[in-house]
């Protein structure tokens, strides 16, 4: 493992801003990660991802396992090469799209066998499986203990068994992942919603040592309230000279009410998933073009974007290629979405060094609950 | 109307290489003329569409005049604000998608009355509002007469008859034109397959005096052996220093054997299209990405062409893009194929000015019927 150097710049209350130093680049922290799942973050040029201001990706290895092939990336020169992105990668462990994408995983201590949602055929992944898979294979730069995502509502029996199993499959990954001076491995916290669990979670992780620390089992259905809550307490037990991620989270007003709890990277299908329907993000929530209010706007998507996609066209001209289904109105939406969330963290991290989080979050807020003038 | 300076550089055989200058920029001839249907060239940015060496893209009246609107694009500034491409523009009469796309299609000496194939509401072209539309409020730098194209087969006596019709929407078309001194009217000949009808739709549409004359009714079944043969004929009854337009035309092999026969001036939806498929542009035909031969195959899609879909990306890459119906492989092989066809107009233009197109003729014709090795 390499803990990549992480200097702090500023805190603001709980929440930081600082660098997270990787020999294929820096990442500014708070950090947004675009979600490239299959090797390519839907609909846009890497040249685009990383223009919108993105200084990290994200790789899903459930996806790359199954189509085009672990091995196969390596062969091609590994995921970085292939899929032409040369900054730093963080791929996730594959263990939650084996039980919410796959067909008939069967869980055991070892890990979990299961079938492709694609052709069925018959596939394993463990923490060693999981970890070659990421470090080795494909090449990440930062790789993610195997760990078990638990349901939302779960009881407080059924997430301490699989937050200990998580807490034996991260041993088992580090074991795995073994001396990589280039590369780094985070651990995962689970335990649900309930705060016992995630402590006990939290500092046998930390007992065990990882090269930084994600916050998982969020985002999958408990609310904005309860997943608060937890952010509330849970990075309290993360020691505060290591990174601290969230996975799949969110909207920007759940990255500005995450990073005051202390978060520093986050990872969201949401602004491609948003723009492949239409829809716009903004400070006032993300907009559907396909409106008929927006029918003859002249006004750009965001002027205050500063993206092609943000401020050279209509959303006159972006109505009309969302109804036409035209292939460019989820270029252009997905480009303005990576866009607006990199200017959100922008304006986060210049707000904890100047001091001025919460008008920041306030006015965000406001905005959210006012929608689109 | 306007005739835009049209200089020749070159002949070489029938074949012509040259420039005509329009207010809003150069277009090299021979020249190919990207689709851009709906106000976009599907799935790409004007940016790239430009960068991959397309002086002027084609825009389609029917569809725009259903969508958004001819009078709304005139409203949001015009097609060239509306769709971001500063270039020259040609909008097609909206004659040919009338009769292809629309629902119940009923003709008369004045015009055509049809209903919308998106929502079945009533429209009616005639010459003078398809003029309308196309000099007016589209904007276009290019209009064409507002024509009949006809099936293939037809029989001499129905040819007769439509071609003369449009003989009478031509000189309508021209009339309701009028003195438009930054503006273009082109003609378009018609009279399917059959000789005398050719020879009397040309010699009638230059006696009327067009600013360049297009060649329609081909590309509709006819084959190759039979395009040919019309173009063989019909260039030679045109006034030498206009531009000749052969619409809808086609494949890299169309499109130099037309070239041979004195045409300067192409459009097809073929490389968008293909791209759209997955298919890949060469001189050795169009193959399919899907193929698994492209698996591991570390190769650039065709490293010759100078575009970075072209360059940048391994078919293997593709290949996996194309497996998983990612919208990257419809944007980067749109991109390739737009780039391809220029490379292939660059090259045409080239050896026209060397007197070497034959060589050229002989190694398309060559590599097309050997496949891409």
């Amino acid at each position: 493992m390499a803990e990549f150097p992480f200097e702090l710049h500023a805190t603001d209350g709980n929440a930081r801003t600082g660098v997270l130093r990787t020999p294929r680049g820096d990442i500014r922290t708070p950090a947004f990660m675009p979600v490239g799942t299959a090797g390519t973050v839907k609909a846009l040029l890497m040249d685009q991802v990383l223009e919108a201001g993105s200084d990290i990706i994200l790789g899903n290895t459930y996806h790359l396992m199954l189509r085009p092939g672990a091995e196969r990336v390596r062969d091609l020169g590994g995921l970085h090469n292939f899929s032409t992105w040369q900054g730093p990668i963080l791929t996730d462990s594959g263990g939650f799209q084996v039980f919410s994408l796959s067909q008939l995983a069967k869980k055991s201590e070892n890990g979990v066998i299961f079938q492709s949602h694609i052709d069925g055929s018959r596939h394993e992944l463990t923490p060693e499986r999981s970890i070659e898979i990421q470090a080795e294979l494909l090449g990440a730069d930062i790789s993610m203990q195997f760990d078990e995502c638990t349901e939302h509502p779960i009881s407080h029996e059924d997430a301490a068994l699989s937050m200990e199993l998580s807490l034996r499959w991260g041993a088992r990954s580090k074991a795995a992942f073994g001396q990589r001076p280039k590369q780094s491995l985070f651990g995962i916290v689970q335990g649900s919603t309930y705060p016992d669990l995630r402590q006990q979670s939290a500092e046998a992780l930390v007992e065990q040592g990882f090269d930084g620390y994600a916050i998982g089992g969020l985002a999958v259905g408990e609310g904005f309230e309860s997943m608060c809550e937890v952010l509330d307490y849970t990075p309290g037990y993360l020691p505060p000279d290591r990174p601290r991620y969230l996975m799949g989270v969110g909207r920007p007003i759940d990255l500005i009410e995450s990073v005051a709890r202390g978060i520093d990277m986050f990872d969201c299908v949401m602004p491609t998933r948003a723009g492949r329907h239409g829809q716009a993000w903004s400070d006032f929530g993300a907009f559907n073009l396909k409106n008929a209010r927006f029918r003859d706007d002249k006004e750009p998507v965001l002027a205050e974007v500063n993206c092609p996609a943000s401020q050279d066209y209509s959303r006159a001209y972006l109505h009309h290629l969302v109804k036409c289904n035209e292939p460019l109105a989820a270029i252009l939406l997905s480009w303005h979405n990576i866009a607006y969330y990199q200017f959100l963290m922008q304006r986060i991290r210049s707000s904890i060094l100047a001091g001025t989080l919460d008008v920041l979050r306030r006015d965000l807020a406001d905005k959210t609950a006012a929608g689109l003038p």
